[in-house]
């Protein structure tokens, strides 16, 4: 579940409290927990906030219950000595298990983030957005698209139990072109909900044995209602979306 | 200038102050804004340090004087809404003059930060570290190398007055095949100094007839001295590269 908490979406009664962007998550997580193996805040919305979302972002984390995987989705990436930073400011600092990372500076830009012990790097492979055809689709001499090379050269760097991949669902056939590239890894699935993926071909083209899909959804969930239950509402969202996943682990697992 | 400013790095008797990066950086700007056309915080070195590293990151970016460009090298980038949050982050709550950003999730990843006038994208190109070997040099089966892909494909988005790109001072010949490939950009060549680069040769392949160059320099300045004269130290490294690059100025421009 996406905690893509905007101070301009979430219900406005909310306003009054001192943080109310950590209210709007707690209310949510409160509600919700039961139905989600993973949270990920979208750093993105709260750096946007300046120090206090900061603050928000490290109550956020705290509170979500220890069991539940919690994914950074911050697409850091940088020199060997700066990537070691961003490392450290989400798997020390705020304590994530996992953060997102992006591939262009190569393997001592992804590597500083692998030497945190049971913690994980989901390294951006085929994203789901339009300007993912301008350079991810560009097709190397040896017939092998950038994604495809990401997902192959990067799997030298770690096993499958650090590392995952950025998958995005729009083309769900192509998942599992993918799944074959890179059969026992994690795939994160940004694009069910909002972004329009579709979870039953998602799941039935990405799955492998252990399920190997973490997928998401944010604002299907967390806005399904402007109102004072807004809380209760989500949690109808997240257990529709929970109990369809259900069905779809029966039918392809 | 690199503003990579590392606890761990700066001088001890700084750390009694109640905020010794911001103290740090205050004394180095002082020291050296004369010879200065821009300063590059280094954004993971802040975030490391977590709300109280935005903080720092803030008084530092209000305290360089308004004629000064300034750079938040975060080499971030996300899909549209995602970036249009970093941009918001960057451009209106510190003030940046300019953001670096990463172009593996393509156009509308990039776009976001081009809405903001009289605000600069500066794309990853071609970086400095080994990694960018793995994938930037891939060659497509139209005979171009990513990060030819990037500085060709990024044109049509931005104009020069927009758009500058990252490129790696390590192999100082190749920013001459790069400068042919745009040939009205300003190019940020972060490999001078700690990272290997030499200046004059990146001043003679590299230069077009604006100059076109941001040659950054970190930690051969900032940490020239780690004693109580450490901003004095700063202050005579960035008077002998500011006249080395005078000499470069008059020689090839």
């Amino acid at each position: 579940m996406g905690l893509d908490t905007d101070l301009e979406k979430i219900p406005t009664h909310l306003l009054t409290h001192s943080d109310p962007v950590f209210e709007f998550n707690k209310q949510i997580i409160d509600a919700t927990h039961e139905f989600c193996v993973a949270y990920k805040p979208n750093i993105a919305f709260y750096e946007a906030l300046g120090p206090k979302g900061w603050e928000s972002l490290q109550k956020t984390i705290d509170y979500i219950p220890k069991d539940i995987f919690t994914i950074a989705d911050a697409k850091r990436g940088d020199i060997g000595n700066t990537s070691s930073l961003y490392a450290k400011a989400f798997f020390k600092q705020l304590n994530f298990d996992s953060v997102t990372v992006a591939p262009y500076m190569g393997e001592d830009s992804v590597k500083p983030f692998l030497e945190f012990k049971n913690k994980w790097v989901i390294l951006l492979a085929h994203t789901s957005n339009t300007g993912s055809a301008d350079f991810q689709l560009i097709e190397s001499r040896q017939g092998k698209k950038l994604y495809e090379e990401v997902i192959l050269k990067s799997q030298e760097w770690a096993t499958p139990d650090q590392l995952m991949y950025v998958v995005g669902a729009t083309r769900a056939d192509k998942i599992g072109e993918i799944r074959k590239l890179a059969p026992h890894h994690f795939f994160l699935v940004p694009g069910v909900g909002a972004q329009g993926g579709d979870l039953e071909a998602v799941s039935k083209y990405g799955m492998n044995q252990q399920c190997g899909l973490l997928v998401n959804s944010s604002r299907a969930i967390i806005y399904a209602s402007g109102n004072e239950n807004f809380a209760g509402a989500a949690r109808h969202e997240a257990s529709l979306i929970q109990q369809e996943m259900k069905t779809y682990l029966e039918k392809f697992l």
